[in-house]
């Protein structure tokens, strides 16, 4: 039986990438995915995944909007990374999909309440949602299995040592980071490995199908934008790769360790502050991600192209 | 012409043969040792300052005290790792040699204003005396030709964001980092790298005097701590590294970047943030130290053992 | 027509009282009462609310539960001043009114999109519920007339720069002060003046209803961890004074003045800074309740007593 | 025997009423006038300094400049309230008194070294030289007999919760707080009460010498700063306060408080967080100044101007 999983994103060139990786991975069967503020603002995001939803096939999977804005703060977006839209790059259809009537966070409670077993939550966006759903619905604990999000790491990218999802709202990271729930933690450390640069990009674009072509058009824009802003030669897959996590365990390795959240701070507010040494004497309550296996990562995004529209 | 120098110190098993380094290198002239309260009490640091200088053969080498205390904190010290008295392991003989009356920071100030070309500081503990120095002596500034110091990194020894030195002052590093003058941080990301496991501590004991010797001591005692602390093999000659540093600048790469310090944050204080990926578009203030050319470190440790007594 | 009110609040001594002063002045319509965790822990301070709202004869009120933990902090409760059940003193009958099926802030959001006027919202407890309404529903915000709550001043009583309320949420009252909306904030230097000595307790136990019996008694409780804690002979009607101002404006006067809340600080967090002299140069955000009308209050406190069961 | 004091300020039209005060006050004895930088920078406070001393007589006092900034912060000086200079107003001579060749914190630890008794510091401006003082040279500390400062207050003026002179150097001031020396504080609360006037300056002015007619003039121009900027209608001789109580412990009361300087927040950094209401059971550490004896004080500072030059 496929493991059941929630996806909660703001696409986003790698969240998209994401939804087609679990979209077209039958070890897995996407109950809902939900939307959030985050690489852009939340009416882009939301129209984004029923798009994506869409070109993945998901005909029954319901797209609920999530938070408009981080629990306390004010919205930040990144649209010199991924456009004012999200999604710059391809030519994006009008979606005939719909959004469901119900906030992204009410419907995941729902789904957790009524489910047979207990869910991964795979967030790939700022937490905003999963902290909200923590604190609205604190009954809901039981039924997640385990949270497999993509932020943080040992250094940053939006700040130097802060990535984007957790800067953007670092109350909420702290909330999930602090709930008690297995967390894993595809950070930057980890999805700087998974590089897509030429040759991968066409191995990819082998698979032939339409949302390979797609990916191939997302990955050309993304690519460019990393390369001018932070000179990199590759586009990095980040969300991909905590969606491949909840498909296999074996695509990257995790180390337990204490990690807290940083939410104050001139220079760190957002940042994960990794023990990697253990001076601190804690408990471990995150397993952060170490080595990719780029076989593994690269093979399973292949064969899930392949298996989409 | 051999360069100066002036070292500030608070030894230390590192500080030590960081002296002894510089001691037996032609290519520096020690113009004076400054003590600060770091590793151990500031009595401590400085009765071993005068041990090892008069190891050393620095007769004519002032040794000044200087701050017992950080400039706007009390002090921190760490014992679990370099013992009570910051030197633990060897039997420490009883110096001859005395301290200055004069206070480190004045001592240091005097001789910068006096000096015929500028001198390079080499700070290897908390930098409360270089801060003092720039608050309580603002002309001295065009003496200081460049400061090479060991503290900080893009993690922590002390928290898992910052490292001890910068963690015992971080109002201290701010001001020397953001003084302008041109400062080379040898970080743990480098002194990681210098590690003297069995084969460097025969290695150095090969030189045959009595400061290899003592040096051999010093690290099996230094080794013995960051066993059980940090589940390292090898002691890290930190200190050593700067010094070295002074003496032959192809010691280690430098790349120059943004560097901030961290004074507030809940987890983060005395954190070195690095801006690697520029993502502050400030100017470079700091050379911050790279990869470590092993070779040439343990050749020059060695060959400055063997001209000590 | 009545001035339409939703009261918010964490019953509590002065919470009920203010429940009691609104629901016997003819000068308002309360159409819901919703709790928060605040005195005491949530499921408290619904009871509590339940219990009164009955005792007000409020039978078509609906009484709602809100948040059980503040927006992203851990709850923080003040037994030593209210009692383990929020509520100490007085005997507590068994409540035969329901709490709503729907969360207080759903509840808040519902009446207000329905509104046939713009509603005055009266939180007596931290602002946790009406900033989560803010967030999860921007759209209602047309619909509040103004907020007119209980909370901070120029000194606290929880630590001595923040008042309760805030302290127990200062990110929720940073977002409500920071609306937009009309605040008028009834702090400590107000509700230090309305202050129930024996004097007034027997003025308004002269209202002889059993309502008036129930207040006498819950003041006797009220003044006494006042007198034990505080120093004080009397104690203060805090919350009364919030619902008083939305009955009658002229209870006390208020000044239009920035004010920011604290969020960080060592030892100001919670702390409503109140820019009196004009230091800052920002727009004026909150009116600042400055003198009781002593007449007028325990006039209006004691005709609502004598107009309930 | 008269009560020997040493002054350090940064004058200032208040600095300045504060020293004609002492110098005319046959009670106290003026050891040594030291300088800060505060009211304005460090060049012109010392020179306002040495013109004060010359006009109050004070031939023999040595005059010795200190701090030229804040311990770790950069300068922040009040040219909008006492203008360019500092003593914006009077015409002001060329002083022939001229300024020690000893840093004013060497001159004061030497002078308190060399006691016969215990020295009262009086300092009216930031407390970077009174901290600096204390970590250099820890060993003076039992011949201070108390530190009674103008600073802080229950508000700000420099910011809605900080006074000037804490502001300017909140982790001086934490550390003069924290000594567990006797620390009498004269705040906003006390100071704004000493406030003059038209009437109060026409009673000074009849001292009849040019002292009084100097500081007639000074009030002309404080006052007019304080108008514009506050809406006050006379100038509060905030220095003055702390002069007149090591005169004469009569001209205010006083009540035993902890007290704590906030040195982080984003609003409130450079409070004096005053425990009024014993929240925080911590033990007393400052004297805090409360109500004005206007009589005693008043007639205290005419006095002194009389028996000026």
């Amino acid at each position: 039986m496929p493991k059941p999983i929630i996806m909660d994103c703001d696409p986003g060139h790698d969240d998209a990438i994401a939804i087609f990786l679990a979209a077209g991975s039958p070890e897995v069967d996407i109950q809902a995915i939900t939307t959030v503020s985050g690489n852009a603002r939340i009416e882009h995001t939301t129209k984004n995944a029923l798009i994506v939803a869409e070109m993945a096939g998901l005909r029954n999977v319901p797209v609920a909007e999530g938070a408009g804005e981080p629990l306390v703060r004010t919205a930040v977006t990144a649209p010199h990374i991924h456009g004012e839209t999200g999604l710059e790059g391809p030519e994006l259809p009008e979606p005939e999909k719909i959004v469901e009537g119900q906030h992204g966070v009410d419907l995941t409670a729902e789904l957790l309440l009524h489910a047979e077993e207990p869910i991964t939550l795979v967030p790939t966006g700022p937490l905003t949602n999963i902290a909200w759903l923590l604190k609205r619905y604190p009954g809901v604990k039981k039924n997640i299995k385990d949270i497999v999000l993509m932020g943080g790491g040992s250094y940053g990218n939006w700040t130097p040592a802060a990535e984007f999802n957790i800067y953007a709202d670092p109350e909420a990271a702290r909330i999930v980071f602090e709930s008690g729930l297995p967390v894993t933690m595809a950070g930057l450390d980890l999805t700087h490995q998974a590089l897509a640069g030429d040759e991968e990009k066409e191995f990819l674009r082998g698979a032939g199908t339409k949302a390979a072509a797609f990916t191939a058009e997302l990955l050309d824009y993304f690519a460019g934008t990393y390369r001018s802003l932070f000179g990199f030669f590759a586009a990095p897959l980040h969300d991909a790769c905590a969606a491949a996590f909840s498909i296999n365990e074996n695509v990257f390795s995790t180390e337990h360790l204490p990690v807290n959240v940083e939410t104050s701070g001139t220079y760190t507010m957002g940042m994960t502050v990794i023990d990697s040494l253990q001076t601190t004497g804690k408990a471990p309550n995150v397993h952060v991600a170490r080595d990719l296996n780029n076989d593994v990562f690269w093979s399973m995004l292949k064969k899930a192209l392949e298996r989409l529209p």
